[in-house]
């Protein structure tokens, strides 16, 4: 034990609390800064040190992990707030973000550190992904990008941090992890909104939820969101205790969408789930589970005056369920590959991290490599139809229309379908799925 | 007045009460029909006769108008329900059907009636535009498509209806006035809506509301809902008593997107919109004047958190309210005259109806005609940058993002132009704006 350095964390959220006690537990000696007092306190029963100020907590620490909630409270903890870290780091010391934050702020980061005569500092942009739980076991998905040097003296971290499948080195530097981490977060504000639209449209059609979403969690409509947002839609219906709050999603969807604005790239997927999420927002849901959103779709049905759907059969209805979840679904990997492909990432690695990812879906992993081939520039092989899946995405969204709910993922999905087949009438005979590619334009 | 015929009125609500008593001012004797019975006491009040069953009404007029709400009320009170209309008519009656309806309902109606041996029946395609106030003055818009011989029949009533430079015969005979109609409403739809999101988004800037307003109107962002829908959300704040309610325009609205399902066809501002409408009936709003969707905006903003703008200044507030109506309505006109094509509709004669009536937007009046070459396959002319609309346009969805507050139509707009964008590098330098237009596809 004794040959372990001593780390310090700054920011012990849900998820830089179970980062930073799954270190303690390997052996580490570790000092924690947060805001609240009361996280400081569980930190030390949990066998922590504390600190009281950032710059209390780094001093002789060569490694410094920085996980607080967003770039503004980076910009505090590092530099500006009252005793800020970066001053007090050792010389040559390590420093890891482990932040979701748009790739814009930490290459201004590593200019700051630079202009104030701090080049020293071995930065890492090393956003993560995973939930509370993996973070807890050292499994998380990290997405690390920095000059090889940095690198090297920041290894062993990011290595206890991650699970050793799910450590990806991204090419780029200072930035690209974040882009890398940016990405990912396409799919997961799709994929989680899905999740509530999905089952809240189960339940305007009168299915039994239990079974309706077992039936989808076997079917192509599966992503991982699914799965662990709607067990927390069924069990919790005041959407507490949170596992992670709609507040951190929306987060991470207005860094994707005001980066895309920054490129002049269009995110009709995204900015769909945003303006749901910022309605979601006004009607107070923001600090409960995300998976609340759901009543998006199901409060106030007592309101919306007569309407009744015409599809009969639970099978039936299962697969309108299915069709919506698949072609959300769709839409939502080709906008995250369009992007990255933007963005300069590595799309083999894209693919890759998001198919071992809280981003996961079965039409990504089935999809996604003949998407890749469009915004290459290849030919993307055959593939099978999408005239079915139109087909049962629009009766779906029909089906909403009678009910008078709304499938906001839903009706964008279809109509950038729809886009696709105005433009390429022909060539998607052959490999429709792929031509949603041509959508974003490439 | 002994040469005027007899005429027989059905369905007498807010559209067609003014119709009715506008009728008998100019000296008809009128027979109403309606479902409400205070209605009928208002319409004797007024001069009327009034009838128990629509049978009962028709018998021995030699002309007919009916005026309901949906094609599902217009199938019982002609040809369904107790004592219906229809097989009362005397042998060679005209039929006026001015409610909005699906062309696939008013087609199927004269194919009831021809297999119901009525095919004697002249029957008129004929749905109006205006509001109660034109509708009792006789100066609507009407958009009527039949065969000549009934066209013939039924003019005197058409020219008694509506405004004399506001009376269509739409080419196509039946369904080619609903179609018309449809195509209008296309702009109605997203435009009753832009007006809430514009002064929603005014009211969160903190603007002066009145001002704000009559600045928006005197710009380029003008449009003729706005004028009639501002005014009752500024003095209206119950946004009783009705002018027209939300679920009149979500009626149409789905007409909408349902026939554009049915072609297969992407309406994506439209559809939006509908979602919106439906999130808006879950809130109770159904019963409500349209105008009172600006609650989608405004309310809540207690919950939202921390949230604070950039744009400091009046004038640039300004400028991001008058910027987001330019790319609704931009966008609102390309995908109208872009579905007006897909129905095989007369782009010129579109083009008439909507700047005359409830649909017109300064956009629509100024690049409408560029728009419509694209959708002719001829070359647009050089028009003035999208660029700077894209880019204001932009500014506005990011004021709004740092407010947390929602614009759907907005930044489906700013998508809908940067997929234009992608697709049209090089094209967009010229004929920036018309280039919208291949968005959807032609």
């Amino acid at each position: 034990m004794a040959s372990k350095p001593s780390i310090s964390f700054i920011g012990l959220g849900a998820m830089g609390f179970g980062m930073a006690t799954h270190l303690v537990k390997q052996g580490y000696s570790v000092t924690g800064f947060d805001v609240w007092q009361p996280t400081l306190d569980r930190f030390k029963e949990a066998g922590g040190l504390t600190a009281a100020t950032p710059a209390e907590a780094v001093r002789d620490k060569d490694h410094c992990i920085c996980m607080v909630a967003t770039a503004q409270q980076a910009q505090e903890v590092l530099l500006e707030g009252i005793d800020p870290a970066a001053p007090a780091l050792p010389k040559g010391a390590t420093l890891l973000l482990c932040s979701t934050v748009p790739c814009a702020y930490v290459q201004s980061l590593a200019k700051q550190l630079a202009d104030a005569g701090r080049g020293d500092i071995a930065l890492i942009d090393a956003p993560v992904s995973g939930g509370a739980g993996r973070a807890a076991d050292g499994t998380l998905s990290i997405m690390a990008g920095a000059p090889d040097a940095a690198l090297e003296k920041g290894r062993f971290l990011l290595q206890e941090l991650a699970d050793e499948k799910k450590l990806y080195i991204v090419k780029g530097g200072i930035g690209a992890g974040s882009n890398m981490k940016m990405v990912h977060q396409v799919l997961a504000a799709n994929q989680i909104l899905s999740a509530s639209e999905g089952i809240g449209f189960a339940a305007r059609l009168g299915l039994d939820l239990n079974a309706a979403s077992q039936a989808t969690l076997k079917s192509k409509g599966w992503a991982w969101m699914l799965e662990h947002r709607v067990p927390r839609m069924l069990t919790a219906p005041e959407f507490k205790p949170v596992a992670s709050a709609l507040n951190i999603i929306m987060k991470d969807t207005s860094i994707i969408t005001s980066e895309a604005m920054r490129y002049g790239f269009p995110t009709p997927m995204t900015s769909t789930a945003e303006q749901v999420y910022f309605s979601g927002l006004a009607l107070g849901y923001g600090p409960d589970d995300d998976s609340g959103m759901i009543r998006m779709y199901t409060e106030g049905r007592d309101k919306v005056g007569p309407a009744k759907g015409q599809v009969e059969s639970e099978e039936a209805k299962l697969n309108l369920v299915t069709a919506l979840f698949k072609g959300i679904h769709l839409c939502s990997a080709a906008e995250a590959l369009a992007f990255a492909q933007k963005c300069q990432l590595d799309l083999d690695q894209v693919y890759d991290v998001c198919i071992n990812a809280a981003g996961s879906s079965t039409m990504l992993r089935n999809v996604g490599p003949e998407l890749m081939k469009v915004y290459r520039g290849e030919s993307p092989a055959a593939d099978e139809g999408l005239g079915d899946l139109t087909q049962q995405l629009q009766a779906a969204v029909e089906e909403a229309q009678r009910l008078k709910m709304p499938l906001y993922l839903g009706s964008q999905a279809l109509n950038l379908i729809r886009l696709t087949l105005q433009h390429n009438p022909n060539s998607a005979e052959k490999t429709p799925k792929a031509m949603v590619a041509r959508t974003w334009g490439c």
